[in-house]
């Protein structure tokens, strides 16, 4: 075959893949949102059937055949170097699916599908009810389909390593091992205690400890998405027992959050997450849709984007120097007397508490520390799912000084091992480092930046990270896109430094 | 191989089938209910592609092979006679289904399915925007679908007969041809003209005049459902352009509604129509589940379930005895100074209007005739698409005496065609003949009917309903079912002897 014939055949499988993988989205989305409780079990079976026909689509004979021709291979991915950039960066992503997906039956991955969606199920109930027991079963089984995924391959189970993790880790951000982020983690998490001792306690801030119409908040986020720039033709905003973002295509970006009538800043703040992770999917490029490239770099690189709008745009001063006008004109009762400073030191009050979303800068990459050696130990089997609750107050009470009195706001807080989603959690605090690398990068770029945010005029911040950042997709590895951008290799100093002159400034 | 064997890889083939069916469902469901209006092209092509995949596996070799070594021809499509019956009626399904699909190139197939997607966006911005001209390019494509369709399977386009139309009538109502629902419709629409002529015209009924906020009717059908005996663990009510029902699994039945600030009853009737729908879905035997025979006998017999609810039993004076003091409690102003009866009369007032779904039982079989005449029309070929509108006021005038201002209250009011459903609409009016020959036994079996239903007591429906009728799903054609049910063939006498002697007396 020609190299045009063999491309094309390989893109549309991929497309076909891409679409089919869109579809197993929407059903988990609507599992999350939507779904009748005793229509579980049905749906999970949709999944496994749904994750065997996309699996089998991807693996089939022809797929490896084409990347072969094209000169791709495991060692050289890229292929022939006469292709063009695209098509080499286009055959590095296949060629990964595929020597991943190739190695796996497609038996175990309908099961895990199954499983998965009973687990999440499982999990919800769980939580709702602070019945860590009903979850148990389900969260062996995730443990050990995530064990032998990485065991197919080609990870080890030696005792003592974590070369079973580090499977897993490569799924969410190829490259790093987790002797590598042990080596950022452990020195990140060091500093952050310092800070966190050496801040003053914050004083009461009685307007946080009002009630809040869970209604009138669902209307002040639709603004709130509007204000940010979220485009409601492509996308919208929903209700789950977790916080989400998905993409069901670059025209179809869906985020959910929850409401609390006692928590304000909850749903606000996981709104403008979600809505980070949104921009990023809804900026993808048009020469890279339906396809593999379609995808953000890795997830910490995603969650680079949702942690820079929520943390640094979102919990700036000069945000809430446009937003805090409007927010008031909502709830006019709870915050007509407050003024902007207060209500800018309230968001930004350091207080280490037990949710990992709701928690401020300084300690939310201890949580994501905690979960980072919980999940090593649980994935190396040195922590028996059954001693998990126990072992994670104590590990709550090493990292946060906090003990949680219910199961529903410890260990089932995270939706994310239902999913058997292990070697995601330190995603989100690379996401901080990534994020303010980026930071940096930006502000030397954009010198107004700060009385634009304060105009409520976003404009500079959507082009510049869509010039720099959305227009790869997942063309670059992680390391690439932060050289490409920035020139540097990972660091946790701009975020510490950004951390440490905020907090200190503010906590005086 | 063996017949064990056999059945047991076309059960495969077929649960497999019934899944993909059931996830084509929840696209088009979220399509209706949540879609941001740009997803509207990536959904259609998700459409086609699973459209085509759920084709393959239903035309694969191995059921044809598995059909013929079990017996089954298109002539014999049950099979040896040795089997159980239940696998019989079995086999006579997938036969039907096979023989139908096998005929369909799977391009076609996936490409009917991307124009559908498409079409049912532009109808919803047609409709919203009361321009018929955005649709009239798609209704044009359906149209040439619909037709290729019918000559794949068989049916021939000979000028001045039916036979294509004849093709698409058999997908919703196996074995009736439209000359035979002629013979049934022309004199059931000159006996409804004579008693539409012979009714003294309404008074005004001021209550039906007010503004009901939408969001307490909204709370009310939640109640009203729950009252109706909706298991809202397997079920779910969502808002869309046009009420409809959807079930994605025995344990996932959807229902849809839309609110007017000005028309209480119709959401309330929808709601109770739709429910009619869920309750068969819902009360299919476990026996079925996951395989052909779990789905309605039709599309008629549908609609005998669905209008039987809504009819009979909802625009009954029991059933408002139990239910018009909860409805009250929701609109006080509105509601709390009118009496049962009069609240009775004004939801049977007999006044012909352009809605079909909105219209009262004497007039609504008229909508049904207007649009089996125009459909007929269309497939053969003797009305063109753009002439569409004005054929619609000319037999809106003439069947029913009124002209719409707009489009949109006119030949854009339903759904059906944008989805390329043309044969479809005859199952309503089809519907109300059996749900009235079903009312007749069910009043024989059931004496004391009427004083349950004033106190909120429908277990005896739901028992007799799941008894009679959906104990058999898809096993028995509908004639097999009525004569199992009542000993009787189709006829229009007990429909026309309800309305007559119903509304004789109430329009005195």
């Amino acid at each position: 075959m020609k190299t045009d014939e063999l491309l094309e055949k390989l893109h549309r499988v991929d497309r076909e893949y891409y679409r089919l993988e869109k579809i197993l989205a929407l059903l988990q989305w609507d599992e999350e949102t939507c779904l009748p409780p005793r229509g579980v079990e049905e749906r999970a079976e949709q999944l496994a059937l749904l994750q065997g026909i996309a699996h089998e689509r991807l693996v089939s004979p022809l797929v490896g055949q084409c990347l072969a021709e094209l000169g791709s291979t495991t060692e050289n991915p890229r292929g022939d170097e006469g292709l063009p950039a695209l098509q080499r960066d286009f055959l590095r992503v296949v060629r990964r699916a595929y020597d991943r997906e190739v190695k796996l039956p497609v038996e175990f991955v309908s099961a895990a599908a199954r499983a998965e969606g009973l687990s999440q199920a499982a999990w919800a109930q769980a939580r709702r009810t602070n019945d860590f027991s009903l979850f148990l079963p389900h969260l062996r089984t995730m443990i050990n389909f995530a064990r032998e995924k990485a065991r197919y391959w080609g990870y080890s189970a030696a005792a003592g390593n974590n070369n079973l993790y580090d499977g897993l880790l490569d799924i969410y951000e190829p490259g790093l091992s987790s002797a590598r982020i042990s080596a950022l983690f452990i020195p990140l998490g060091e500093r952050l205690s310092a800070l966190l001792k050496k801040l003053s306690p914050p004083p009461p801030y009685p307007f946080l400890e009002q009630d809040y119409d869970t209604r009138v908040q669902e209307q002040f986020n639709h603004e709130l998405m509007d204000y940010l720039g979220f485009d409601s033709g492509r996308g919208r905003l929903d209700i789950s027992a977790h916080p989400f973002t998905t993409s069901l295509g670059t025209d179809d970006v869906r985020i959910t959050t929850r409401y609390f009538p006692r928590n304000l800043l909850s749903s606000i703040f996981s709104v403008i997450h979600e809505s980070g992770h949104a921009f990023y999917e809804m900026g993808l490029p048009a020469e890279l849709r339906c396809s593999c490239l379609a995808d953000g770099a890795s997830m910490a690189v995603h969650e680079s984007q949702s942690r820079f709008w929520e943390n640094v745009i979102g919990r700036s001063r000069p945000f809430w120097e446009g937003l805090f006008p409007v927010l008031s004109r909502y709830f006019p009762t709870q915050l007509g007397q407050v003024d902007l400073d207060t209500f800018y030191r309230g968001l930004n009050q350091v207080r280490p508490s037990l949710i990992r979303v709701d928690a401020d800068e300084v300690s939310y990459p201890l949580h994501i520390i905690l979960r980072f050696e919980l999940e090593k130990q649980l994935i190396a089997g040195e922590l028996a799912p059954e001693d998990l609750p126990g072992r994670w107050r104590e590990y709550s009470r090493r990292y946060l000084n906090l003990e949680s009195e219910t199961d529903s706001d410890g260990v089932l807080q995270d939706v994310h091992w239902s999913m058997g989603a292990f070697g995601y959690f330190p995603s989100y605090a690379l996401g901080n480092l990534y994020g303010l690398q980026f930071r940096a990068q930006m502000h030397k770029d954009l010198p107004g930046l700060e009385s634009a945010l304060a105009g409520g005029n976003f404009k500079p911040v959507h082009e510049w990270l869509a010039d720099r950042i959305y227009r790869w997709g997942r063309r670059l590895e992680p390391s690439e896109l932060l050289a490409t951008v920035t020139g540097e290799q990972l660091s946790t100093d701009p975020f510490l430094d950004y951390i440490e002159a905020k907090y200190t400034g503010l906590c005086r």
